[in-house]
């Protein structure tokens, strides 16, 4: 059996991240999750959030994984610690987004830290909890931004709609100098953030910080993510032809034919293709 | 024990069609409940939308309802039928808007019927059976508009990103007479909707066709909806706060204090206030 990273998010948004860690460990396998059909995870309550990440990882420890990297900042921020309590063992580990974002923001600001992300993700503080952890007088501006990652799922983020929506975003922030973009859609929209903050307004998408914080931590930890043939699998809870189509947009390159995952009593199963009922359901 | 008029939507959307109920049978009393904390469900699998909707209709029955109208299109669409066949009873009974909607566009068209919903809603292609059962020749084109209801809980309705996303979607149509707005935020928008259709197009919210065939079927069936002293309560499942803030925007007028619900072992239960935990959640 291979023993692939496993990458989970909670639709296409973590491709961004399998992205740069494919360029810094090209030689591992990989095995990303997205939880499409279900996502976005934003605007979830938390019980709703712990229970599907739940579905994910076992799924992704079922199919071999020893290592899972959760690139889904919601999930990060809500439910990472409950996830490793629960899962976390000298078999299996898994990683989160939000301390490589809050230590490569420290690093760069000059005193007043901006992060934007999902409503979940904001409202429960993780980012700043992790920023005070280092630094006591750093400031620190948390935006809610909800309607970004269904912008960037429409696949619109190159439109007018996008510009629109990132300035009424930015408009809440006040003197920021470093901007976390604190969800794995938002790189998609990088080059509106940038076009919109001022010059001297360093714009910081986390996943070249995360990737090379993964790479070092597998020089710890070489075995949960033993060298393999860099093969790569998909799964996905949503369309899987849309998820291939679309996914590419954000992997910055063809995937391979995405793998159908459902929820089927309270686990999410593999699937075979063409099992999503349409019209109305007696059951 | 009051016998109100149960009045289920995915979020604030149905409270279009509750104003629409009021207006129209204002000595009824009402019960609304919005599942705020897990909208919108346009995007969702079949079985998720079949669970929620199994939670939220089991509340209100358990809170003295008799007859649930079931405004919002994507569970209408989806899992009517299947409530129908699972609660529906001598003493309970269940309605939709799908077959007004249908109705009431056949009644208006010229030949040729758009409609514009949530992906869940257009994949489900409900709304194209029930013109069917009606018409064999009216021609039928539907859309799937997944970012109008996003914008419209953004509260984002009356700004330029709404009118250019109302524009986008409008443009996949061609040569339609009559247009369905077939999910309860749309009406939000329909100055948008009405501002970029030609003006031979006729533009049509169902709330106002809903609310009078509901008086229709109530006259025939007094018994499930008994004439009460005009209140209303309301149930969210989202933050009760921001829910009576923007609901009032829907409802046209002042929300009561609304109540959460939160989902327990598989059921949404009335619950204390502020018992949304936040941060990193260890259960």
């Amino acid at each position: 059996m291979s023993c692939p990273v496993g990458v989970y998010d909670s639709g296409y948004g973590g491709l961004t991240v399998l992205r740069q860690l494919r360029k810094t460990l090209p030689e591992l396998d990989y095995l990303y999750l997205g939880d499409s059909g279900r996502a976005p995870y934003g605007g979830r309550d938390v019980d709703t959030i712990l229970d599907f990440s739940e579905q994910c990882v076992e799924r992704l420890f079922a199919e071999g994984c020893r290592a899972i990297l959760v690139a889904c900042h919601t999930v990060s921020c809500v439910a990472l610690r409950h996830l490793q309590h629960r899962y976390g063992s000298a078999e299996r580990r898994i990683l989160g987004v939000t301390i490589p974002a809050a230590e490569a923001a420290v690093q760069r600001t000059r005193g007043h830290i901006g992060f934007v992300g999902t409503a979940r993700t904001v409202a429960s503080h993780t980012f700043r909890t992790e920023v005070r952890k280092l630094s006591d007088s750093v400031q620190i501006t948390e935006v809610a931004a909800p309607l970004l990652a269904p912008i960037v799922e429409e696949g619109w983020e190159d439109t007018e709609i996008a510009r629109l929506a990132v300035q009424r975003y930015l408009a809440k922030f006040d003197g920021v100098d470093t901007l976390v973009l604190g969800c794995t859609h938002y790189p998609l929209l990088e080059r509106a953030f940038n076009e919109l903050t001022p010059p001297e307004v360093n714009v910081l998408n986390p996943a070249p910080e995360v990737a090379e914080r993964f790479r070092a931590w597998r020089e710890r930890h070489p075995g949960f993510a033993p060298v393999g043939t860099g093969s790569l699998r998909v799964l996905s809870s949503g369309d899987v032809t849309r998820f291939a189509t679309h996914g590419a947009r954000f992997l910055g390159e063809a995937l391979p034919a995405v793998e159908h995952i459902a929820e089927q009593n309270g686990r999410l199963a593999l699937c075979p293709e063409g099992s999503e009922p349409t019209g109305q359901v007696v059951r």
